[in-house]
């Protein structure tokens, strides 16, 4: 309850500041008996690591995951996991310049005014680094959902002004182009556009799209819990995102109802499915069993290299040139942190669910007796 | 954690059906000592209520609010305080029609997945009227952050195609247009173009923005309990939601760094202010003493009057003519609604955060002591 | 989280003052599909009822249960059960005295100190009044614990010295006298030693011991939410609790190991159970398939009609005689009590522990696939 | 929620298995500013440090704290604590004999049959060993309360049939004596009587008083969240905590009215206090001003040398003879655990106390603007 954790049964904390020594993840509710090792967990989180590629920043950790505790003989047991990523190369003198003043577009000021104190180097609590454990932690999520046979893709849906064409999609090109776009016309536009930016020591925003299949109908609560609330809450608690959509999103604004519900239909298995799905998978906050189509919006990255207009902490103006490794773009590496809040999210009401029915509790506790 | 319930500090949970004998809500953790009576909560129902005007459903609701607890000689007390609004205009008969069948764009069939049983009768638990015990509850915070001087104030921002002129803004038109609509212009075409949805049989969509000012900086968390990801699943969690934005919302996608970002400068006043506010008033989770301006889309209305193709419970494809009173579109009374979700959310924080500094709480208790 | 709710999965939310309009509970998460209608309710309630007896209070309340919402043909849906009891025999003229002035043995004065304001008519939201929500809603969760083979009996252990002698254990006298002592004998002796007690303007403590049968093992978690810990919260939030035991209780103070220690063996049925239950069924926080054996520890009533020294509320010296309708012992009304915190608790334990195991999460949603 | 975490505002997480790489807490909520190193903590550890004395375990850990976030330049900063303490004695192979055996007396056997796996090695995530993550975390709430002025003293009150004698308290001797009793001549006695104990391979339980001092009346609440049945709970968690009692505990059963009540009288300060304190600082779960005094009953290790029945995973009846490192008594240990369980649990309480009233909501706000 204390801001640093997310989810009812299936609970992640995550803690760290940026420049400290390191940042981690307690996951808290996993289910006993699923295998589990590190790399299971690394996999995402190079997804994520900077110093990749032309256009991402060149700070380069290594982002070692280490599992301190929760696993036995390779297995998951039902108790906390703990997890540790060290920071290996914080370059923190980089910061001094910002000892006594609030960057813009970042939450600098914000956080002086409600602690009364802030660990300036590289945003502290604030910087996107803390993404690092939740994707440690939604790695974990993410496998257990893919053995239910539930599968979760997100991918770059747009940087500034160039668009993926959905004609030209490649699920593998997520994972090896520089933008994350599984499309290779619009990542080579898009890095086109982005190494200009840089030229202009500016930044882009853009566009992320989540995709989660194979969920069965019947997930999710019908009041506040939601589960595109929920889901809401959690893209909308990474840094950079603005806009959260499900489904069709703002083009319902315009919509007609004969046009924006979705007939049902019995398909060729017999089994219920709608003609069309405008309304992302999800109704009344329950899925549907269609598939689950999230979107965000992600702002330009703030720390830019343009002399910017500021005030410092006695309130005077001051001008600030930001130094320091910054990716001019936060999308590309957003991407799996998306992947990763969507999957704690989605275990979480999944389990959350199993006792809905009178009749399951009997059910599964006959077994046990 | 049942998923009835909202806030951390400030606890809502509410209750009840559609055509059930009434729907409620308990408000607690609330302060004690704020003056309090059934008419600072009636006139919020009342701009909910339905059949007031001719775009609106004929279903006629009292919406009479009863406060059962919590109050002592005209104060609130500290303890729960439960409202009750009877339902007294329930026609059950009009949803015979329904009992085997799944409606398109409602939360019929995943409701009937999760819990393999459902009150059909005008959507049970999932109608838009559970909606008016939010309000009940969330006109109470209002009137605290009123006192507070934090001014929570929402419209209709378009409804189809037409938008409002922000030039023409009007608060007042807000309370009296049939649309909630600041600018009466917008109102008169929307009130149009709504009576053409209407002799359609169809239903229009719209969007709702609501701008939140006098909070202070400070308010809100670094991490998962960021300010705006806790208003995004306040606001996801109202029925018809599909998209919701912070301050520029989906522009960001298409924004630089050097213009997204909001210049701090010193206003007149010698306080730290920004020039812009592109971040719609919260950077990092963190409000930064701006105006928040948070925007929602509103799906069309789907309940129609058209024939429709769905499915029934044994899984066969069936035709549905929906009967009843609805609404051609749910944005004018929606308003409230967003209105009353953020003053929960925003107060919750703020009584959250009051033991951020340790300073503060020794302060606090040492004038007790 | 503002302290009128309990439980994680299952959660009970209380409302009400003793003498305002009525008191009640909303039970969230309740699962779908049992039978329920009010004398399922109404039957616990009325063990709980005052007026019942010589050794009781006079004020009678019927104590009618309403269920609002939540039940749909008879069964319950898994939406929020609201329950409300209206108070029909407050005589608030009573407690005019106690305006000012703060009752020793009662909550006044802390409550006071918090929130600066008080109901004093009964003592408002901290009369014991209060659990007649709680028993509303724990008569629900005792419904289904017993379809499941789960049987929760309380009894009275104790009235000031007064035992009861287990050889003479009749579990029908437990709902037939005055004392609810399941011992003839000890209640006749307890009735006359309470006669004493109120022919002396005085009152009496006693304690209640509460056994759980039919529990499977592994019921409860192994760190904070041990499920001695969350039965030792329920039962400590019952106002006059002052002592909570499990098993032997205190006596292992004394003990050594060799003797405390339960052996396990194998039954005639080649199930694991164990030769003695000194541990009362849970070890590590987790059931372990004995009888739960839960004790408590109850004050005797503070309202007592002897002058007693008290101050006021402008920190003056005074005088009490309190008046009103008073029990001269807490015990027998509070049994049915204490069975309810425990079926709340134990219902909400085994719910929480259905997705323990993740092979038990994978069959379940293979089903539902 | 999900069984690793206490708190509500100020929330602790723990992880780790006794026989894993290491243990640790995450403390969330913890308010900024207050000055924070490492030996603030490792004096609290130290304390519970196995292998200082003949009458406990030669297992001997260093138990060094690592802060890996929350702090800058000295001080807290309102975001997570992370706290890491290395494993470094574990004897594993110590365990291999109970790798298909339940111990009796330990949590194994409910464990197994609730997860379907655990870690056998020193009783994995149930072992005592979790208690050094509470302790860690528990002394940065320490701290913060003894500047408030808070004081928290905890100490042995009985082990076996020796009990302290008050008229020789001597609080020193709790942190120097090997049984932490505040009595010289009692834990001569202990330290025999434990010997003997030793030689006859058994062990022994006692008892733990912990009295708070300094805290104001008004802390706590009055429904399920009621200071003493927090505590109840926090002290319950403890592993081998069999009773909690606050004030007089179960003497109240016996006890009339006209005794146990706490007249209210006006000090020589011309403060309200009480001329006894029978309820332990508490009234209706709300604090009175008074000390808090609050025991618990601790069960003989249940790790004992002698052969004892216990059956096997596969259901077979077997004999065991217990290695290893164990204490014959868990009481002194505990000691420095009870304190920082309430210290986690005041503390949570104030902060949530904070927003009680409405008029120090305003009064907290308007200093901000």
């Amino acid at each position: 309850m204390a801001g640093s954790s997310f989810g009812r049964i299936l609970n992640v904390t995550t803690w760290g500041e940026s420049h400290g020594p390191a940042v981690g993840a307690v996951l808290d509710g996993f289910p006993a008996g699923m295998e589990l090792c590190e790399q299971d967990i690394q996999k995402f989180l190079d997804r994520r690591r900077p110093g990749r590629s032309s256009i991402s920043t060149p700070r380069k950790e290594d982002d070692k995951v280490e599992i301190l505790s929760g696993i036995f003989d390779g297995k998951t047991t039902g108790t906390p996991i703990s997890l540790l990523i060290r920071n290996t190369s914080a370059h923190s003198s980089d910061y001094d310049d910002l000892k006594e003043c609030f960057r813009p577009g970042h939450a600098d000021f914000g956080f002086y005014e409600k602690y009364g104190i802030r660990d300036y180097r590289g945003g502290g609590r604030s910087s996107g680094r803390e993404t690092a454990a939740r994707v440690a932690a939604g790695a974990i999520a993410q496998k257990f959902l893919g053995i239910m046979g539930v599968d979760i893709v997100a991918y770059t849906r747009s940087i500034g002004p160039i668009q993926i064409d959905r004609a030209c999609f490649d699920r593998q090109l997520i994972y090896t182009t520089q933008t994350a776009m599984p499309d290779a016309n619009a990542d080579k536009q898009a890095v086109e556009f982005i190494s200009k930016c840089m030229a202009e020591k500016d930044s882009t925003g853009g566009s992320i799209e989540c995709v989660i299949k194979g969920l069965p109908a019947g997930i999710g609560d019908p009041v506040f819990d939601k589960l595109d609330a929920r889901l809401a809450m959690a893209l909308m608690s990474i840094g950079a995102v603005k806009d959260v959509s499900i489904g069709d999103g703002s083009l319902v604004e315009t919509a007609k109802g004969s046009v924006n519900n979705d007939p049902f239909m019995i398909n060729e298995d017999g089994v219920v499915t709608t003609k069309t799905n405008h309304c992302g998978g999800i109704l009344g906050g329950i899925s549907d069993g269609n598939d689950i189509v999230i979107g965000c919006s992600i702002k330009p990255t703030p720390s830019i290299f343009q002399e910017q207009d500021t005030v410092d902490e006695v309130w005077q103006e001051r001008k600030l040139t930001i130094k320091g490794r910054h990716d001019p773009v936060i999308v590309p590496r957003a991407v799996v942190v998306v992947e990763c809040m969507c999957a704690l999210t989605i275990l979480d009401s999944m389990m959350t669910g199993m006792s809905a029915k009178s009749d399951n509790i009997l059910k599964f506790y006959k077994k046990i007796l």
